[in-house]
């Protein structure tokens, strides 16, 4: 299978979007085999697709191509393939049906160029869109197939994994198996894990091992091919064994979970209630937690003390904590902790402090947090966080850390 | 002069990397007049390589290539473009000795392969790399512009902007300038806008106008030719005062104003203090207004009150409300607003209650959500929405809004 990537879109060749799409295709497609020799990029113009289309023809058997399916006139996309491949487009009644609830739903007057969406090629396979409005659609012809997704992130990437790899699978006919057992780490760099496993990594061929950093988590992905689902995971069970006697003390979950949805998790399991103080986060702890469907189970309420005044007068911290050890301090964070635990009378009360940045804050360098946890019958515990990036970098670090340091407490 | 940009880099066809480097060039080379009509991705493969510097040939004549100058096997760039184009590689003496300085001053050992980045182009314009090793190269060539740079982005970029550009300004002679306006909008969608500015859009070829609807914003760039910048703003003007006058109540702000930015200026602009009461975003609001550095002189601090009995409890909001219009309610909206306005002493008072999803939520269908804005010295104004997304889009949308909201109520 020689799978190449088009995206089309003025706004990708003017530099005001980033081409992500197509790393998160490759990634997807690569685990299931596919060789991938190009991505290209292509403006709003049918002329330059259809050039493009015919270079691509030459070399691959897979096109997919992701954007140009929306409703304005730039959006040529299915009508440029259309007429290069010589199929038809008719509208798609399930697809009509639901642009048209969309704007019912929301209240707003449907376009007559909305109509446009619902547009796709006779006799090929409908990609649902569970996001957004235009579906996808794939077909083959003259032992091709052309694969057409939005471009927007959050819609093609559902239907890349729900629709398209199914397809692809089912029109390839492989008997092989791939699967992948995802460890999800925090707390330790990309290039340390890397170090400390590098004897494993070494020797691994299947299955392999592939170490990746995004801003929420490094990840080990382990992918193992075999002649069955079960195969496969017997071939990946004593390697992450081996990873995680090494570097376990990292791993807070795998596969899909978050730090958030790990947290929640075990928030559930005990049965506890937790509530915040967040000085330099202002909320974002409580409302990364609030992600989680049903957290209301466990999250009822908190505060954002953003200044000193309403440290000491909304949530009752001792002034005589702030003057002598300062905002920036283990002290502080404990006494956000237990205040707001104690306050709104949950189980786990959790406090965050510290510099968020550009500049120092009471004394201490930009990037120096404090997390303080209260358990219940336990004695609160504290962690301070030397951060080095810009200020919403620390401040999204901080709250992963808070949850993480809170998974770690949770798990022990 | 038609430019295309080719990445080479077998990681970025497995999607462990995301070619951010072609949206930099692309948007610095745009600002110049340079017309980008590809980009292109292939491999650590030489082969595949010549056929994409074929290709390109044909349609282009500045071909910009990024990655492959390190010192291993793998690069191959300059060799293969070397060979194709029929020039020859010699050692550069001013980059051979900064690789040895790096070495010596990283008290590494420099291997023999490290010298390979040593080799430029005989007879072209050495481009320097004052972040990395590998130094970058430009030629032209029977009509053409080869222009070599390495892949890092924090190598790369600073030597288009410092090297690159100078160079093709210097080698097309060329004085016209480019210069754009964004306007930036919400709470219109992108095919409305356009539906509405079409019989602008359709007579506009010098400024162009280009629509884009990002998460944050749908935008508007109006984008102008002439010969000098003044004459560039004096094309725009008009235009941007009949999009205006049209559309102009969803424009929130210009270039690369935020919500939360617009939003900070407004209050800083005013001397307004604010506090928030959130339910379903939790902390979202709040943590958003968060990102502005030196925000603490407008937010004080503000509650999250994501269940019933916080929300009387520990905002005093009266039970009564609560059972008569429900916790999704215009009047539960207008009473978090003025309960956390008074009780944090801010001049403003937000309040965000609604049902995120994915089920309903106190009898009301998902995505209904209730925004109050409590101003000084005037009566608590609130908004409803109905919006239509999953949970998280939901509570994202929520927040601009009411930072939409605000904004309109500060400039009205």
């Amino acid at each position: 299978m020689k799978v190449e990537i088009i995206a089309v879109g003025s706004e990708l060749l003017l530099g005001q979007i980033t081409n992500t799409n197509a790393a998160f295709m490759s990634k997807r497609l690569a685990e299931i085999g596919a060789d991938i020799h190009y991505h290209t990029v292509v403006g709003d113009n049918p002329e330059r697709l259809k050039e493009a289309i015919e270079i691509a023809e030459k070399r691959s058997n897979v096109l997919i191509f992701s954007g140009g399916l929306g409703p304005t006139k730039d959006d040529m996309t299915k009508e440029t393939i259309a007429n290069h491949i010589g199929v038809e487009l008719a509208s798609n009644e399930e697809a009509l049906s639901y642009i048209e609830a969309f704007f019912k739903r929301s209240k707003r007057k449907m376009t007559d160029n909305n109509k446009k969406q619902a547009l796709v090629f006779k006799d090929s396979t409908v990609l649902n869109n569970r996001t957004g409005m235009a579906p996808g659609m794939a077909i083959k012809k003259d032992g091709r197939h052309y694969i057409l997704l939005p471009g927007p992130p959050h819609e093609m990437e559902p239907m890349l994994v729900d629709e398209v790899i199914p397809y692809l699978l089912k029109e390839s006919g492989k008997q092989e198996v791939i699967t992948s057992q995802v460890l999800k780490f925090y707390g330790i760099g990309e290039a340390e894990l890397e170090h400390r496993i590098q004897p494993i990594l070494d020797n691994q061929t299947n299955p392999t091992i592939a170490p990746l950093a995004t801003a929420d988590a490094v990840t080990l992905r382990i992918t193992a091919k075999a002649e069955s689902i079960e195969a496969a995971k017997g071939l990946i069970a004593p390697v992450e064994e081996e990873v995680r006697s090494i570097v376990g003390e990292y791993v807070f979950g795998t596969n899909d979970d978050t730090l958030s949805s790990r947290a929640f998790e075990l928030l559930q399991k005990y049965g506890y209630t937790i509530s915040a103080a967040e000085s330099l986060t202002a909320g974002l702890f409580m409302a990364e937690l609030g992600n989680e469907p049903g957290i209301s189970a466990a999250l009822s309420g908190g505060m954002i003390v953003y200044n000193e005044e309403v440290k000491v007068k909304q949530l009752g911290v001792s002034e005589h904590i702030l003057s002598e050890y300062g905002i920036v301090s283990s002290e502080c964070a404990e006494a956000l902790a237990l205040k707001v635990q104690a306050k709104f009378e949950t189980d786990i009360g959790i406090g965050i402090t510290g510099a968020a940045g550009p500049t120092p804050h009471d004394g201490e360098p930009a990037g120096t947090v404090w997390i303080g946890i209260a358990l219940p019958n336990e004695a609160p515990v504290t962690h301070k966080l030397l951060l080095s990036g810009a200020r919403n970098a620390n401040r999204q670090r901080a709250v992963k850390f808070a949850l993480y340091y809170l998974i770690k407490e949770l798990t022990e």
